[in-house]
């Protein structure tokens, strides 16, 4: 039975269609779903729409789905079309007509959009984490390669000299960066849409702000109607900023796939993130890095079929949306896990010292060269053309000496890494605060009397 | 086993990652990869490789995969990564060492490749007979509602009268301009990879005319580095007819969303295309008329995502290859769905020429107005802003009139739809012929001797 | 003579494609040159590099290059090739050797990174206030519009009684949350990224504090590898904003272009926002709508040359990174217009109410006949059923009175209005303070001693 | 004077905001609208509605229109908002009423796509020798490097013996089958638009066969609201051919940007082609070969931006499509001059064989060796493990024996390139016939009687 049933039939081939991958998404939802319904529940023993008794037995029918789910045993089937109609189909079943009237005063559209937002909640609240342990592994990858010289390239050219910790430290900071707007965007997410039922609201008197604050929202997301249209709205927001996380590490996976190349030798991946070829036995080949890369463009290209989903539409529910829930889910779990793996690699990764001092050539030391000669008074642009005209070179420079130098702000000698490490301590402490909140808030919800 | 398994093991966290979801995509490409190991095995014969008996019995254990798959009971497991490991260990199981030596001058590349040539090629076909079929429904359309007069609308404002059929014929001959682009895509596609191998052939004197050949291709893709950075190129072509049959669609779509609700009311779809709203009890909504836009939008990502994730590769395999094998896939899926739902929708759609009748107001006349002035010798821009000014409206035009008076090529009263209907059968007929020479060569293979 | 130039001449076709359209670019660039020119300088005097009295002399050639600006006479040729080398040829025209001190300790790529953040910052804060003002206007619009019904839709179908403030006020809300993805785009960018150079530093004791103080940034952006990795990135993320507000831009076109048809006629547009059709002399089109909703796409588009152009490219300099220049100025350009013309329409948007009126079918009624019952103690699920098969619809409704009695946060009869107009307020306070932070900062940087 | 001008003014801001940078973009199409306006003319005297004399006065003052954009004297400012109202003021300031005639049976729209059309058929034209052009280069490329050993790669990684000549040739067969898809978006843009009008026809019996022929279109399109429903979809079919063009040169530019670094030195580019830095004076940067890079994506945002801003719209004009007009252009001339600088690259670069011939490391001829193995009966599976744990290696194999007995078709020793060279000359061949009737029937259209 479908929520929207009443006397006719689909064509069965025009459902199936319409359905699409729906059902098979929303296994993902199930625990927001009844979440979401534990609070429209309380709230409507608050307007005595239930009694006590009524909502004691829904919570326990509700809380059986919780535990079926963990088990993988609870199913939603293309005949449901979604989770909502899953749970209440069991509800009813179990309950008869008080499953129905868990009903009253919602809507579907309600329904899926706070269950997203739940979801989102939870799982950028996991994401972070998995940033903040990858730049605690940047951390103490910057740390046990202190001092170590790297060529700093420009144009994919040898430049100047630099070293690995600057080159680490560089995603180290762009990764915080990242997760501030990882937390814009949790703060977007963060909006309670119950009550906004097909986004005009509903004939009852009821009680939004108890919903939310039972849910742990931050606020209700107030006009009704402005509910609705933030579908896709918020999802483009939340995967605007994973596509910064992908971004990033995408150039680290690019720059990794290089450096351990034969030619440069820089570092070398452990064999057991390096699949082979079917037919070259000598391949060792750097597939996760390859996939990481990859997957950065699909990240985007989720980013994009939201914004081109929802653009265009007019005010109001559409059944477009419906295609920006899978975006939304898939481009969490990528880049949560490609963040683990990321960080994986960083963990396994060795540096290979000899490689790297073997690659300084004399020219990479023409910038050192002229500005020795701006110190002794000669304009920036002459010494430039003559460095440039003159191939001989000091014997007095070396990488050592010159990363070890450089003294100013955010320069190889002074990277601040420990201001960095003081950051990441008190994102972890915000990180922690709010999910203790927020399993507090699940918890209880969820106690059983 | 891994086809490039050798003495060490992959992480298993990397080495889910890495696998993602190709497994489960690999389902679709069951048959492909049978049809090009039979190909693959029938050249190795005639290079004196495997003996006529050898041949024979790997056939045999082929074949039986193509049952098994029919039952849904050829399985493959996230350990086997892909269906290409999948087919030989399975060979291998039943055939011990024989079973091994069918991937004798080939790589994993070259099956993929040739995999997804083979499936892109069926499902084309597939496609543009739906394509075709759609149009006769879109004919058939036309002609029962030959000469009902609708408005004809620029910047979604009244313009001028137009017809039914003017508005039905304009799709279907943006669909048999489709159909050119797809014919296109599918010249691209009709190239032979096998013995590109991993990009650089193999060390044997394969015969590639003769796998190509086996197979029903057109012609031998030659260069065998082209061959692997061909790998997304075809499947973004592909894609890129596809988006042009969705768009096509999504246009067809969003006007019929717009002519069935109640302030136009200039056409009614049946109950059975349309579900309902959980809250509100009066709604029948044009639920797949919005999938269908929504669609649209992400076949075009797809196409997005594999142009993203092949530029600015460099040349030769990269993994990242495999993300491009999930858009081609789905994006074939989607569009031949859509196009059938379509199909489906034109033909219940019901014609309301009374509203249709009472939507003309006499500012629509307007132009044919100053035109009447034209004949009789005034500039046009005079007459036109004679129009412009004077409210009065001649009383001797009817929508009817004007629309079967319109004469020229083209217009509503010439359509020239006896000539589409004659391009839908040769069309028809090219078809056929195509898909019967490919399916005479998968006979060819698969027959039991 | 270029910045770069040493006794080789550039192939010239090579170089007019390499250079394409920066130097037409740049001269936006002219102001946020000069003003990161004087900043360099006058740190450059605290590290005795050039004398309080070069400095003097160098400053007054750069206000000079103000004032050419001003009157549109200080050009930037092709054979400049960008900015940064017109402003340090005419210094050196003007002052010999002394115009190319200023380049000691800076490198192109810091000219083009500061430029970019002072503009943008600039022009950020020109958007927050058309923003802003637009905001008052949408909150003037559902003053003078209180408790105007108007018909709620989804799936573009007549759903529930909504009001005109709803519908308005839903734009108001998004458009807030935009707001604050605005503000974060500009912290993100407001980190000055001056000492850098070509993103491995310089080799002088430079003072970049002080470079970021005087130009009025809230900190050094601090490795200086990530300085140069983050090109692209934070252009992104501004454009990735801007998206948002046009996609709200967009909706608002797409329901004003719907509302003012002539099928709904609960809008007018006044004639001179109206072009005409050079055939039919009745039109009035909806061009700047219809070009609001198409330039979405562009700004869509814009964002994903930028993420495009960058994924994928290793760490350090790229010359690609010139590629991301166009789409964030003409992104910043687009959408402050598109802001201000749509406050320019909503500012003379009429409203027909009695077209309005006639719009309630008694179906939209439904979800409040079945409320009715619930409040009696039907099940809701029952209700629905019910209402949905009993065509006779109660005599008691009207929209007026379900709009105003629908009284829970955030529907019709409680929008909340007077909480976002005190939000606007508390938001035009913060900006005008920034505003006026950063302009004390420009006038300190300008002022003639 | 505007064409749709009749009795009230636009607001201004409205107007600037409206129009856009359409008048600039306009000055491309005065030739291709001076062209439509003669044959549309020459139409109007067979239908009589121009007598012959009067033609011939029109045709003068086109002609001198001509003539002054020769001279880059025919200015379209943005009062005159289009290059069609431009050279109508021009004909009216000219010619008084007779000025205004020619707008008869025709609207803007169809002026804007004829223009359209005309123009991309002259430029595919010059891209498509452009292409032929670069692949003539590529030939003698490959010519003059025959049988240099390379190594080829897989993952970035070293995986069996190349040739610079497979490598080079692989380009060359991907941008033959680039030129098969320029062909076919030449084909469905080669359709004559004129007589669609407003998408509806005209009220006069116009002869849409004859403006056709005139114009050396292939063939009428047929359903005049096709016509306009085709505005964006044919912009965008070019626009992905001409990506897949740009993804070529992406790749080939990504490949020359690795292959010159210094850690492989393979190739040598010339000084000419390399700008430097304004800070290292050492550097001689592959900045042209980073722009093409760049500049794929960039074209590869114009199909998505074109597709995007038509997708979801009604049947029928709307005005979004006037942003589908930037991107064909500036789409048409990036790939143009991207194909031209490629070439120049391609002719000028230096293949280093020292650095080639010591780039082979024993391990690339693994899977050599396995198939020696595998000569002598072993089966591949086992050959490929024994090599892969064995790590004595053969001493009797050499880059240039392996690649010169790399016989089966498409391989290093067999890569047909004569074949190719005799496709590239039938398509010229093919080429110089369809611009030789194109430019003959301009010469018929301007020639001065």
């Amino acid at each position: 039975m479908k929520l929207w049933q009443k006397g006719y039939k689909l064509d069965k081939e025009v459902e199936k269609f319409t359905v699409g991958d729906d059902y098979l998404l929303d296994r993902e939802l199930i625990e927001a779903d009844v979440l979401g319904s534990l609070a429209h529940a309380e709230m409507l023993v608050s307007l005595k729409i239930l009694t006590a008794g009524e909502f004691k037995k829904l919570r326990k029918v509700l809380l059986e789905i919780l535990l079926l789910r963990e088990e993988e045993k609870f199913t939603i089937s293309a005949r449901d079309e979604d989770v909502h109609t899953a749970v209440e189909n069991y509800l009813t079943k179990k309950l008869g007509d008080l499953g129905k009237k868990i009903h009253t005063a919602r809507s579907r559209n309600d329904q899926v959009i706070v269950d997203l937002r739940i979801y989102a909640k939870g799982k950028l609240l996991e994401l972070e984490e998995s940033l903040l342990d990858f730049c605690r592994t940047l951390r103490r990858f910057c740390r046990e390669n202190k001092n170590v010289p790297m060529p700093g390239y420009t144009h994919c050219r040898k430049a100047m000299p630099s070293s690995v910790s600057l080159w680490a430290g560089a995603f180290l900071e762009s990764l915080l960066d990242d997760l501030f707007l990882l937390k814009s965007a949790y703060e977007i997410n963060n909006q309670c849409p119950l009550g906004s039922a097909a986004g005009y609201g509903v004939p009852l008197n009821i009680d939004r702000q108890l919903t939310s604050d039972l849910l742990g929202f931050k606020k209700v997301q107030n006009n009704v109607l402005y509910v609705n249209n933030s579908r896709g709205k918020i999802e483009s927001i939340i995967l605007s900023a994973l596509s910064q996380v992908m971004l990033d590490l995408s150039k680290l996976a690019e720059d990794l796939i290089l450096f351990t190349r034969e030619e440069f030798n820089y570092f070398a991946l452990p064999d057991e993130f390096c699949p082979g070829s079917s037919i070259m036995p000598q391949k060792k080949n750097p597939g996760p890095l390859e996939i990481v890369r990859g997957k950065s463009n699909v990240v985007v290209s989720y980013l994009f079929q939201v914004l081109n989903v929802i653009n265009g539409l007019p005010s109001g529910y559409n059944q477009d949306f419906q295609l920006t829930k899978g975006p939304l889910l898939k481009g969490l779990e990528i880049t949560n896990s490609s963040l683990q793996v990321s960080a994986l690699i960083i963990s396994g990764l060795k540096v290979n010292k000899e490689s790297l001092k073997k690659s300084f050539p004399p020219e990479i030391f023409a910038t050192d060269e002229a500005y020795k000669l701006v110190k002794e008074g000669m304009p920036f642009r002459d010494a430039y053309r003559r460095v440039a005209k003159d191939s001989k070179r000091s014997q007095t420079l070396t990488p050592g000496k010159i990363i070890s130098s450089r003294k100013h702000l955010g320069a190889s000698g002074n990277l601040g890494l420990e201001k960095v490490e003081k950051r990441i301590k008190e994102e972890l402490k915000i990180l922690k605060k709010e999910k203790d909140a927020f399993e507090k808030k699940k918890r209880r919800l969820t106690k059983t009397a």
